[in-house]
């Protein structure tokens, strides 16, 4: 029997098809277009709202001291400010993990060490057609004065792993992507004076 | 010193403060708005798209043998299926786990059990305005037929609750905020044989 999380197994379900899109409003960092899909069976159509977004990179970085170094800026969505680990938009073929360098660099200043991809997840399947790149990059230093984004203030802080997953699941930390990065980053966290318990 | 994670402390970073709002598209499940916003210090102001939403829903449902009640469904943005924990749209003024019970319900036919907010986290900050809710119900059992939305086609499975954690860290589960409400739950699951490990 076929695994239930293979895509290309026959379903119960339906593969809508996509028929058209039209663009409905263009807002710099995404665009909202009205998409027509045709149901396989059924053969009806429906109109459905997607957001064109290009993916995204989150980091989760980690000091040679086995810290994790978030950021804090004001988001202009919740109208509040929000601990984050850093992150941005890929720029067009961008590789995901030199976008997490390039972000981490800009936002906080730190860098080198050694990057591996911890997964490539979806902010919003219903709606968004992106990806969102989660990138670990473990031993990073400080190494460059910052360079912020036009409107960008960013403060920074390095706090101990353990801590840092313990404050999230506390509620301090609630963008959902920095959740999911610290989700997908646990098994990998060195615990004191052990081995990484991968 | 005060928490860096407490908002009402003095900020390094500003506030910008609201100034007008526009609605530049209606895409029935959210809205597009071109609001303004002034810096308090610089003096200057900006122009940001805010997509407004209701508050959203997601219920990690445990059965009575310990397995976490998914579905599946065709998502209309990333052109996939998707595996999920259920969830939706919260009604109005509607209980985040009122809203939950109820999404649980009609999406799988579980119910009963006892519920708890497991956190209220932000689906996309920088962008979005609204909150999703993430609910832990324990001791669901089948209670009902299924009661899809016009254009729902849903699939469901269970399966025990280490397995469903193990699959998402594998990358079989993708949607963020299923993973955020897995990282949330986690500390909550129990261990065969075992008490809450909370």
């Amino acid at each position: 029997m076929s695994s239930p999380f293979d895509p290309t197994r026959e379903h119960a379900i339906s593969r809508w098809q996509p028929v058209s899109s039209e663009r409905v409003a263009d807002c710099r960092v995404f665009r909202v277009d009205r998409a027509q899909f045709r149901h396989p069976g059924r053969q009806v159509t429906a109109d459905f709202y997607v957001i064109d977004s290009s993916d995204w990179v989150n980091v989760v970085a980690v000091t040679t001291a086995g810290e994790i170094v978030l950021v804090n800026q004001y988001r202009f969505g919740a109208r509040e400010f929000s601990w984050e680990v850093p992150g941005g938009l890929i720029d067009g073929a961008e590789d995901p993990i030199a976008a997490g360098r390039r972000e981490l660099l800009e936002e906080t200043g730190f860098g080198g060490g050694e990057a591996r991809l911890l997964g490539s997840i979806w902010p919003n399947p219903a709606v968004q057609n992106n990806r969102c790149h989660l990138v670990l990059i473990e031993n990073v230093t400080r190494m460059a004065e910052l360079a912020w984004d036009e409107h960008e203030e960013i403060e920074s802080l390095c706090l101990p792993a353990d801590e840092v997953i313990a404050r999230a699941r506390a509620g301090e930390i609630r963008h959902t992507l920095t959740l999911t990065a610290l989700f997908l980053f646990e098994p990998f966290r060195r615990k004191a004076g052990s081995a990484p318990a991968v």
